[in-house]
Order: structure tokens, then C-alpha cells, then sequence
């Protein structure tokens, strides 16, 4: 799809209970609009019946205006097969807070990335309950604020979290290896829009030390899940997944390093997923549309 | 897509020139003609300007009967945008041919698959150049015609082979590690419908001994590649690949064992998608729709 | 190692608390009595401190007659490091009962590996508690056993199974399918000697309907783990897992369908290591030496 | 083998004609001389018969002064058996000059692990025949060297490098997606000390333009080889090697961002085990001792 990337887009997240004919509805909407279609994908969860679509097309042209195509689609077609859409513009540039803690991999990774513009977000803010990685943060010159969490300033300090991402317009949160869980509250704020990675294949080895509990168990394969965050922890919509081997010869120590490569891999996949809008949510379950 | 295997369907293979409105164009004809879309995916080769399309459609209700469908949807919307198109039936049975050599493990898989209905095909027929595995044909009840093949009486056998596979309306053919080079004469009379398994990760190692060659370069990591038979040899567009890891540990021997594992999944991956009608041959290029 | 598979060999395992010398020791026990040694591999656990050794010497020419290699390692060497350890030698077939249900993908290939002599094993018996799959015995000419098991039965059953496989002097099990829960008391006769494909990547979805407890986590990879057999349910040593790659377009029954790919090919893995004496068991952990 | 990583070892690589009584012979020289071996791994070349061998022992106690074990070594062990060898200490961190061209992604890869202390090394220089990465380099506070490179001038800018390496006592050189060829002059004052990665899976597509080629052929699968720089293009000793997979959605510009995710993982692996000291090349093949 690289060839339409110079050209400003629209791209529409659908679902919506399945019914014949929505796939020529839509498409059509947008051809007959003269909508040059650059992605059309499609998908039908045949056990809940529900219909998933991902449609992007070349706004060049288009004879809706930019600023109308929600109201127009909705009115013509959304109402009419009860669905639920998003709307999204290539030509907006999402921003995106990292939370961290102490360890750098996954942080240098999506820094790096942002700065060779291989993802194209912005990065206002860095937060992290310690304050290890400031200099990281300076050297890639972001501003970098630190939270210092207790039980018993929890709620204050993400209050606190919460009125900055506000303040910064930020309109998604990745957890680049953060060691606090965020509280029902905070995550209520991001619906779908905090992006956390597990370390182990998720639903093995939940909660904390996963590289230990795998060690433990003697599995011969690790991985990575990186998942949107829910009130339950560990267990929100997967998004990306992936694995290593491993042998009796690793160590602890040698997961935790082979694991690193894989996490940082996985959480950069899945941020890119999320950037170019490919991923739809429904229930517990990811469309990624690629 | 398994809920709708039980309703026979059709299927469309279609490509042509890229333009505006063919997706809604054609998922309109199926829709308005009262035809359930089970399955619809497109692509759009940005580079030669194609596009391409798999779409699938119950044939229950659907108010064009299904002898005529071709010719309906070639006169309404194939000829007027160029497309080339095949129609396919879900309860039409191909027929595979199985050429044969003196290894085993291709044909132990293919023929416990169709037993067990895995891949729903008829198997009229096993060829081979050798005796060998004339037992494990008889085990499972299946023809076996033996050819033997010298330079001289080649062209003579081929032509005698053709015969048998016309008497036995064989579909397409399937080469389970049959260690002759067929002809590009024969090879025209199955154009795209010859799937081969090359036990290298091609380009590497193309022609003979792709273990040894592999070895000897030292690789970590080695290939199979299924793909289908044009007139130059181990150069037809690819249906499937993978690999697998090896290590300075692995001889020769070692190779070929692991590669058997490969080679047999490999193999039956793409007779997969093929008796699916999955696979969209462009060029020499695959489009495999899943 | 397969230069050296004509030769008759001696296979030693052993583990023991670790201390300096051992290698050495061990190694010069072999050269001296002049044995050629085509494999060593050694593993320490550093948090238990155990050592773990698998080594490999042609018996052609060895000083020591093979009757006695064991009494004199156990003397001289065995027991100054509280040894413990087993010997195998390459000239002795390991007798394998297969325990299957109504699935035959596993039991096919297996079959299949053994008819091609993929895996040198003895094959005297096929033990099910259901007849589907007694053609498929009869197809490969070996000896089929019906066992129907009920609640009342089962004690009864398993005794009756012991008997019969001790009848047929059997090594080892696996289990290939088999859709029964066996009694830590039918476990006990066969520790370390029964072997299990879970189709799941254990610990993730153990118990039953794996693949549906997959498909509604929305999980981007399933697995496969083949295991020893103990007497808690999957939860023995691991011997070999891997995983296949999936997405949202994959219904339940494509986890099925992709996932017997990955059991069989698991599951004849674990069965190749264990029939060449590569497997290490230490508490619930394996060392596999390859 | 991390819990030994906090004391000092010593590490030989040791490769001679195989004879019987090596690995006793030179685990006896370390047992007795009281060092405490934590690893040790070996491999025979059955068609060469040539032996491997990797060991690491505990200096604390070891009986030998560290300036004397190479001598000691070769006067009784190595000279016997006409051993080729090579001696490491864990102490001595090994001085890496990284050469770039201006994709950063590489060299941001092993800028993160060499400041997250990810891999152990000095990064004295990084040397480009662009400016475009300079800032990449001040960032991380590491001397940046251009070298603009035309046909003319190649020899002697060679030369310059040369020295400046020098000057920087540089012990091994990565070239990170640096797009020069390396002249056979140069190559041979850094035998196997110069990693390069190679964006395919070699022997497939080496030369320019790898991707193109891989997109051209409409291969399934894309790798990257991380190899000793030899006199010939991209021919050398291969380290570490993997893939990705992909389909016919993927234009030439999904293959080439896909890809760097897979190059810096693999060159960072390929780097990993050269300061390790865990690679062993003989002729054009490599043992990975891990």
C-alpha cells in the first residue's frame, strides 16, 4: 500500500450486524463519490454474525468534503445497518504518551522508530515512576515527567497523569515496559487506546515474572503479547503476538534477554497497527487489517 | 470461514485492469441477485496497476442458476471491465494426479489427508518412475501406473502419461518429490496446474542436491518452496513457503530429515489453497486469498 | 551425527549434583577403553546445581564387553559423583504402543514415519477406546486393541491394558490423540515413558477444547506441546512445542484444521527425541541433547 | 550461563583433526589445574573430521596466571594435537567501530544495547561515507568519521580508515547497512572481525536491490543473513540468519520496513555471539556455541 501513502487518505473502521449486501454499499458509496479505494477488507465473525470492514480510499477528488464524510456515511448507510464506525484522516498525525519504568529496550525502540519516521506519530511526553530513563528522554528531546507511585498516592498521582495527557493532547497511551498497573479508573479514560506489552504468551504466565514462571515450567517457547489494556489485567483485546525458542541451556537471565528482542518488536508492531488504524475492535477480539 | 463449508457455494477468481468501482460492481451482482457473500478479498498490484479478486457466494436462492453464472457475469461486467475470471463450484471434486519417485513422506501425507478428508480431492491415480512405493499406493487403494523414464523413450512416456491422466480426467497433478524434470510440452497441458515441492527456500539452491548445497554454504536456516510448474525449472510462481532453523550440529542427513517435516506440510499447504481455489496466478507472482 | 549411525553405539544420560572433573572424568573413562565418542553434550543447572550429560561412544572395539559397561561406570565413576544414569544402546528398537481415539492425524503419521523407517521403533500394538480407527491398523498391519472406557470400567480397563502391553513388551506409549484421561496408578508403570500432545501451547489452555479457549482469548498463535505423561493432567515435562501463526480469519475450525499440522509434526518430534535417547528428565524440566 | 557472568572466565575456541581423547585431555587441563569450567560444548565435522570446541572456565583459583594459560595450553595440548586456538578473557571488553550509510536503524539498534549495557563493547567510532547520521551519533556521544567515497579515491580512503581504526585500537568492525564494498585489501586486515548484514536470506538475492528481487520472484518469506565479511560479496561465514513471513499484499515497501525489523535483530544477535566469543569458523562454515 506504500504507493498511496503520498496521497491523503480516509480510511473507516465498520462493524455492525452481518446482512447481505453492505460490502457493495459501501464501496459503492465511495465510487460513485469518485473515492479511488486503496484498501478494502472485510471479515465476518460467522459465530456472532457481526461484519467487520476496514475501507480506504484517496480523498483527492472525493466529492464529499473531508469534514462531512461522517455525517453523510452515517445518514446514508451507518444508520441504516446499525453500525458502529470510525473515521480517521492519514493527514492527522496521532500522539502518543509513553509510560515507562526502568527498563530502556522498548523505549530506544519506539524513540528510534519515531526518529527515523518509521512510525508517524508524536511523541509529547514521556512518564515514568522513576526516573532511570530521564536522560534517554533528554537525549531524544522529549519532555519527561516523573510520578512517583504509592499505594497511597495511586489515585492523586494518576489524576495528576491524566490532567497532563489532557493538557499534551494525547490521544493514545503505549506502556513501554510501565510496572504499575493502571487503576478501571484511568483506563476508562483510554478505551482501546493504552497499549501494553506482556512478556510471555498470553493467557501463560499472567501477572509478574513471566520469564521466571516459564523457566519454571520448562516450556521450550517464549513470547511476547501486546494487548489494549482493560480493567482486567492481562487480559484486554490482543493485538500482536509472537514467539521465540528457547532450549534447557537458557538461563532466567537468557529469557529475559531473548525476550527483550521480542518485546520490543511485538509493542513496535502493534503501535504500528494502531497508527494506520488497521486494528478493530470487537468484544475481547482484534481485526487487524493489513 | 468453516460455517458456510456445509452450503455448496461459487467461487470467482478474477483480475484485470485496475479501476474505479469493480469491488461494488461485483459484490452488487452478487448481492442483488440475492447470493450470500461468504468470502470476499481483493487486491490491487500498485505497481502493474492490477486488480484482483476472490469472492465466494452461497448458491442457495441465488437467482441466476449456476450453469449460466459465467456467461451472465461475463456479458453484465467481465467484458466490460477486461477481467479474466474462472468460476468454480464448492461441489465439484478435483481430481489429482500424485507423480511419485522412491521418497515416501510427500505421499504417506497427502494420501493419510485424503483419507481422513482433510483435503476434499479424488485420487485417481499415482504415477511413478520407479517401483518403490508401489506398496503404499496398493496400501491405500489407489492406481499405480509405473513409468520408467530414459533420455531416449522421455518424450514417448510423457505422451503415454498424458493419456492415462486425460483417460482418468485428472484436474491437476501434484509432483510429491518426483525426481524428473517434466517436459515444457508437458507442462503446457497443465498450465497452472502442476504443484511442485522444492526442497530449498528458492531462489537458494535451485536444481539438484539442495541439501548438500545448503550445507556446504553453511546456512541456518532451510527452505521449502511449493509452486507451480512452468517450463524453466524451479522458476514458477510460488504458493508456499517456510523454513525451519538448523545449526552447525546438522549434517547432511540431519537436513534431509528436518527438510521432510517441510517439505510435507509445505506441499499440502499449497494443494490446500489450490483444490480451494485460493490461489490467483498473475505473471509469476501468487495472490493466496485466506 | 549420522556418519556414525551404522556403528553399534552406547548412549549414556546422567545427572548428578555437580562438581569439577566430571567431564573429564567421564570422557576419559571412554578414551581410554578406547571408545570413539560421536556426541557429548553437558548442561549445568546453575540454580539447582545438577549436572546433566549425554554421551555417545561406538562400541567397535571398546575394551569393555556391553553387559558390563554399566556395572563398571557405576562402580568407577557412578558412584563417587551420586550418579544417577541410564545406558541405551543404538542396537536395541524401542517397542512404541500407540493409544488413539477417533482423530487420525497423528496415528497416520506416525505410522507412516515408521513404515518409511523414519523413526526405528517397534510398532506392536494400537490401543483405542473406539474402533474408528481399526482400518487404519489393518491398512498398516498392526495389531489393534479396543478398549471401551467408562466410568465403571476404567480401573478394570486399565488393568486389562497393562497386562496386554506387558504381553507385548512394550517401551513406551504414545499417546496420539488419545481422548482418555489415564490414572496416576496406569502412569505410574510407565514414568517418563509416556508420552502426550496437548494442542495447546501449554501452560495456556490446558484441559479440553484448547483450540476454543484459543479462538475466544482472540490469540495470534496457537501451539502444540508434547509432554511426558505424570499424574497431574498436562502438566508433565515438555519435550517439544511449537506454534503456527494465526489471525481474526480463522474460525475454530481452522485452528483445528492448522493445528493438527503442528501435532503431528510435535508430537513425531518428541517421539524422534525420545526413541534416540536425547531426553533428560530432572524434576518437571527437560534437557534435550541434539 | 548467566550466574557465572559476574566472575571472570577464561574462553577457548579450539579446532584441530579429531582425534579420540581431546575433549578429557583439555577438560582434565582445567579440572586440574583447578578451574571451575561453566561451559563447554563441542562438534564434530564427520566429513572433515575436524573437532570444535568451546570452553570457559573460572579464573578465580585457576592455577595458571591468565598471562601464562596460552602458553601452558599450546606447549602441552595444542602443539600435540595441531590445534588451531584462541584465547579470550571475560575482562577485556572488545572496541567496535560501527560503519553506516544513512539507515538508521541499525545503528540505533546497537547504539540502544550498547548504552542499555545490552552487549558489552566500547564504541570508540562510527565511520559513514554520509553525514546523514552524524546527529544520530552526537546524540549518543560517540566520535563520528566521514569518509565520502568515490571510485577515485576508494584505495586511499581506505587507507585513511585503516588508520583511524587503528588509532581507535579497534578490534572488530559491524558494518550496519553501510553501502560501500569493502575492497579485498581492507577485508584482510579484519579476517572474520567484519560483520555485515545482508538484507535476504543468502544465497537468495545477494547483490543490490535484495527486496526488489524478492518481490520481483513473489517469494513468501524474507530473510536476513548476518555474515563475515570475506573477499567475495556477500559470501562470508554466516552467523546468524531468520525470515519473515509474507504475502502478496506486501509491495516493495512493506518487504523493506518489514525487513528492518528482521535485519537489526539479526545483526545485534550476530554481534551478540562474536563478543561472546562464541562463534568458530572453519573454512566457509560457523559453530555457534551458545
Amino acid at each position: 500500500m506504500s504507493l498511496s501513502e503520498s496521497k491523503a487518505t480516509a480510511i473507516l473502521l465498520i462493524h455492525c450486524p452481518d446482512s447481505q449486501g453492505i460490502i457493495a454499499t459501501v464501496s459503492e458509496f465511495i465510487a460513485k463519490n469518485n473515492g479511488n479505494i486503496t484498501f478494502l477488507d472485510q471479515h465476518v465473525d460467522e459465530v456472532k454474525r457481526i461484519f467487520f470492514m476496514r475501507i480506504e480510499w484517496e480523498l483527492d477528488g472525493f466529492a464529499i468534503p473531508a469534514d462531512k464524510i461522517g455525517e453523510y456515511f452515517d445518514v446514508l448507510i451507518g444508520k441504516r445497518y446499525s453500525m458502529e464506525w470510525d473515521l480517521y484522516f492519514s493527514s492527522e498525525t496521532p500522539r502518543m504518551a509513553l509510560f515507562v519504568s526502568r527498563l530502556p529496550h522498548c523505549l530506544f525502540d519506539l524513540l528510534a522508530r519515531w526518529k527515523s519516521q518509521e512510525i508517524r506519530v508524536d511523541i509529547p511526553l514521556i512518564v515514568s515512576n522513576h526516573r532511570d530513563l530521564e536522560p534517554v528522554a533528554q537525549q531524544f528531546g522529549v519532555d519527561f515527567a516523573h510520578f512517583e507511585i504509592t499505594k497511597a498516592n495511586k489515585a492523586e498521582q494518576e489524576a495528576a497523569q491524566l490532567e497532563l495527557l489532557q493538557a499534551h493532547q494525547v490521544d493514545f497511551i503505549v506502556l513501554a515496559r510501565y510496572m504499575q498497573i493502571l487503576s478501571p479508573e484511568f483506563v476508562s479514560h483510554f478505551p482501546n487506546r493504552i497499549i501494553n506489552i506482556h512478556h510471555s504468551f498470553l493467557p501463560a504466565f499472567p501477572g509478574a515474572k513471566p520469564y521466571h514462571q516459564a523457566y519454571e515450567r520448562g516450556v521450550k517457547v517464549i513470547g511476547a503479547t501486546s494487548h489494549y489494556v482493560t480493567a482486567e489485567l492481562d487480559c484486554g483485546p490482543i493485538i500482536a503476538q509472537d514467539i521465540i525458542r528457547v532450549s534447557h541451556r537458557d538461563s532466567v537471565d537468557d529469557l529475559v534477554r531473548k525476550g527483550r528482542d521480542l518485546e520490543k518488536i511485538i509493542l513496535s508492531r502493534a503501535v504500528w497497527h494502531h497508527v494506520r488504524h488497521q486494528v478493530l475492535v470487537y468484544q475481547n477480539r482484534t481485526c487487524i487489517f493489513t
